[in-house]
């Protein structure tokens, strides 16, 4: 088996995650996994939405966008179809759950952090790249709460991390890029707190089915590709 | 450990499927996992969307919805407000998807089957339950293409259906009920092909990260509990 | 004359109204006229919408839907459409009016009950069974609400119903079935309020106008089928 | 009784039908019932929407709209709040059924013709100011195709016209200003055709039920004044 | 050169401001600019939009709308597409910036004026009618306010006018029609402040690029035309 | 007079366009005017809108877009919002416009490019410096269509940049940031094609009007600012 990369099963892309890549966010991240490329800004707001209001805690979400020429083909502008889409919802929703898994809403105090990702260019994995990136902005804008006395206590438990593998002519294969992606046997997007497991599986076969075996190599090869992921997020943090 | 519902960790709720539910369906199954009830209908039409028309093939597609008062507080209607939510979707694309998994769209022929998922009263598992119901009505909707002589071949590979798992007082249980689900630490669900494996996992820590090992012993009951549903769904339509 | 319904002018189709249908619903019933059957929720709400609070009285609202295969051919679900049409509008527009007009709304006191009427099989009249429906869901609410002490007065000064007439081969028949109104030359919906009179009809010449003998006729009709609904009302309460 | 208009109970109010009141529109006409005053366009169009083409017959529609400071206080602009109200929605509706009613669409040909009935101010009967216009100009549109040769029969079989009664202190009255129409016990819309009867009522009890005599009454006070309707929609066109 | 209109490049169309043409609104003005009509409304709300409370200050806002039929072929009506396009809010915002630039806010105290610009019918010119018409309007309400006793100072500084000019067959032109517009090689709309100069100016090379002295000319041209615009304005109001 | 941020009044910020920033799209370009970073892709569509078919011509149209975070503080997501605001209609309406001045439509044969310009970082400007990146993209796409063999003639008949100028207090300064625009006493967008002269310009005198020979001022910075863009363009994609 020859993966369409050349990487070997287990190897990851390229990875680069710049903080502070905004001169405006308290917090950011440019990630990139290869060629994919994603921008992630956290947002500070000193206000929540009404229904998390008065309840002496915070609260952390997420929204996702892909600019419509990061792909190999223009997609349709969300802003200009009026709504969007049935993807990007499930994937912002999936960010939001992994970064409040580990985040203390009580100590964050009645603020809310918007982690805005945005796809500057896309080959896949950009649910995971996103999230990754995600965790770098986020540390980031509480490390400026701290900074500024706002909170007294670090409000994050754990790092969390993301990373697609695939079956992949019936080899497990980790972090697809999109050629690999669009012909692999089955799919699955891990996201793992470091030292504490797993926080999130979504695994499709998308030709066919999983085997438990397969399923137990796939979770292996993430748990190993996420630890060299929260090793770059500490770097991009100097932590 | 105790459940709420004082069943057995490996014990399903009572599952009804009742086959033909519907009137002017071509398939149709009202599905029932003890309080969850879940009327799916397969809709025939002869012409596709236009981006798959000409290929040859067909298409499955499946939507969801729930009555406002199918829950114990009131949920506004989606009709009403104008856009179905980032949860709608996300369901209604899983079951879309396990229904693709099986069905070969060649011998479908260009034309497209829509299964409607409408939660009539809703505790808990409801995607799980429209999901194993879907499956009940798209294979009555294929009897009749084949008894019509439409098609000339059984386009459906296996069976798919889908429960929920969840860790409990640190204890895997299968088939979570609302009041279950809602104190549950983790919960999974599981989407499964007769004989073939495992089709779909979405499986989220809640209250804290999932082990390796109860993993395993969440797919194992989701095996168990889905022998169960293949037999109901075989006994629904006299299989 | 031969209705295609085979029932004589002056008869209605076999009626059920099942009180008590939903399992979380302040109030609700499960009405069938015939083949046509809606499921109507009354739901009790502590807070009105803003335009109606600190004026001392409550608000009763409807919603309806239909479930896209409740009728021959799937219609598009309005959830995904993004709205609702213009006969959706006006049909939870006259139920809201009929339910109003029998309804002391500051005897309910600062509240608001909403009637959900959700159409599972449409064989023509759906709005006046969901009208008929919707009275007793609303009477079980209000009956709660009496109960548990939070109103010490019945805000319900009359039964309300509701039943269609039509001209068929120019002769006045009551209620009418999808085939039977599809066929039709002029079709009427009249809503009667108990011992008090009309409070509104709806009457349409689809092939031709209607006289005034017929608009009398068809009254006359109304009057009749709404006694048998009345006494079907009372008899789904046990009143 | 005394009306707050000071007018007779079966007096209308002045009328005035300025028929060709646009320069551009294929027909017109300006509709004045007393300070109720709507600008009606026909526009001709030569294609069908999509669902009714190839079946050797045409279309009539009508919208309708009203300017935001037509009435009192001003109300929300539809096109800035995104979408028509179920009032806009249900008149609309009531006249594009009125003038198809006399309409025979196979005479019409292959083509539409769309009735924009916009309010410019309102006093109350806005929707029967705007049939009884729309009549006027949907003629004059007629007239046009059949002076190009265009289509060589007169598509219109009869006059169509509207006006408001209502229940005024126990006293039935004729074509309600908004003063009247807000203390009125019940109000009524008819339309009618000419020398053929009853093309529609719509009829509500507001603060009381209807009884069968105040319906005839009601009834008789429309027939009385669409007969002025008719005769000046005939003098607006010199016929 | 000859103008299709037949007038002097300088020349006007004839000029109609018709103040107080609506029965209800605190201020009004139909505004004629040859076949060009816009009735424009100033609607005064003692509440301001939730953004602008507290701030001791005022706010005075724009919406406009065309009549669907109001030009030569049938435009879609933007409250049934859902939506205002480009070019209306464009205007919209347009006209909203004129009207501020010559009002003091805090000298309107905590209320907000909305002009309303409704197109009766289009001939070109549609935003510097609705602009030069809305400046009347908003006067004539300002002079309410002062007459009640609800603010004891003018505030507005000055009169503002628009008009529109082009380049015509290599000519400048002033007020261009439709059919002038619709060849005219470029064209510009000037806002301007009498007595104290350009407000704003929006100048387009339609055909072919605009040279510093066409510029020039176009704005004098523009000069000559508001203060007439300027005097009519004075006239409608009688001052 | 000293701006804010130290330049010159005819000095631009530092200017830096990347031809080719994009992996995938036809052609591309990063344009950076000091801290306001856009990037923009021309992506090439072989279908025409069904509006532009049949015409032997193309089309070149532009969208506009701003991430959340691009600014001081976070601004909506207006995919999540569901609509463009009208501040984004205007821009991309000027973008489009401008592009369309210099191209031969005939020449681009019947195919669209489409310009996607997103604000990655905003400090003022947006509009000028996506425009000005907007012809970059273009032209490496026109290139590709060329040495493609698809069209024969070079479609861009000129260059087009653009530049904002302001005055701040009371001096004509060229090239404003966001600090500088805020406190602007008027600004004003250029844009023009070079040899050719103006485009299209639109100024407001935000704080009070703008004189004759201020405008002529202004004019004259934005020629000069114009030149130097003209030439980092051709540096850009060296020519």
């Amino acid at each position: 088996m020859q993966r369409p990369s050349g990487r070997r099963p287990d190897q990851l892309r390229d990875i680069s995650l710049e903080a502070g890549a905004s001169l405006y966010a308290e917090g950011s991240c440019l990630a990139k996994f290869g060629n994919t490329h994603v921008l992630v800004t956290a947002s500070l707001e000193e206000n929540l939405p009404s229904w998390m209001r008065g309840q002496k805690r915070g609260w952390v979400t997420a929204e996702y966008g892909m600019l419509p020429r990061a792909t190999h083909t223009r997609g349709r502008r969300e802003a200009a179809s009026g709504k969007q889409s049935g993807r990007t919802q499930e994937i912002q929703r999936l960010i939001g759950r992994g970064m409040r898994s580990v985040v203390d809403l009580t100590a964050l105090g009645e603020r809310q952090i918007t982690l805005d990702c945005d796809v500057i260019q896309a080959d896949g994995g950009t649910r995971t790249a996103a999230l990754t990136g995600a965790w770098v902005a986020l540390k980031q804008a509480c490390l400026v709460l701290q900074a500024e006395g706002l909170i007294t206590q670090n409000p994050l438990k754990a790092q969390v991390a993301a990373v697609s593998c695939g079956i992949y002519q019936d080899t497990p294969v980790l972090d697809l890029d999109y050629q690999e992606d669009s012909s692999a046997q089955a799919d699955a997007n891990f996201v793992l707190a470091q030292g504490l497991g797993l926080v999130e599986v979504q695994a499709t076969g998308e030709e066919r089915p999983i085997s438990e075996d397969e399923l137990l190599s796939l979770l292996s090869l993430a748990q190993k590709g996420c630890e060299r992921l929260f090793a770059a997020q500490r770097a991009a943090l100097g932590l």
